[in-house]
């Protein structure tokens, strides 16, 4: 599957409405988010979308930049 | 970063270490588990070494073969 591949079991999607929640309950925009995490910021909108199948160094990344453990991206 | 670079931060062989130990304490051999997944037994030992950015589709994929909440792969 390609990284916008169809999100069949609904998880990306999950993934990314998590991180928006945690983004934005943590005040930030985007593109901070993006910046501390050393991601792009159409990435990061992408991911909130659920359309990326994101990596673990990328998870990590999020998790950090959120100040939350990695883990709790994925409830 | 190409699949088999280097782990820098640890997390890769971390998460490696988790799947081991929670595969052995289920009683499946790698080939067990990678028939579970829907997953090649060669990637699922590659994985277990730290050796893979595993992507978020796969680590789901992973822990309803475990019975197991994803997050609970990256503790």
């Amino acid at each position: 599957m390609g990284p916008r591949a169809r999100d069949v079991s609904g998880h990306r999607r999950a993934f990314g409405d998590r991180v928006r929640e945690l983004r934005t309950a943590a005040g930030l925009s985007q593109e901070a988010l993006a910046e501390h995490a050393g991601l792009h910021r159409t990435y990061v909108g992408s991911v909130e979308r659920g359309e990326r199948n994101i990596s673990l160094d990328n998870i990590y990344a999020l998790a950090e930049a959120l100040s939350v453990a990695a883990g709790d991206l994925l409830t």
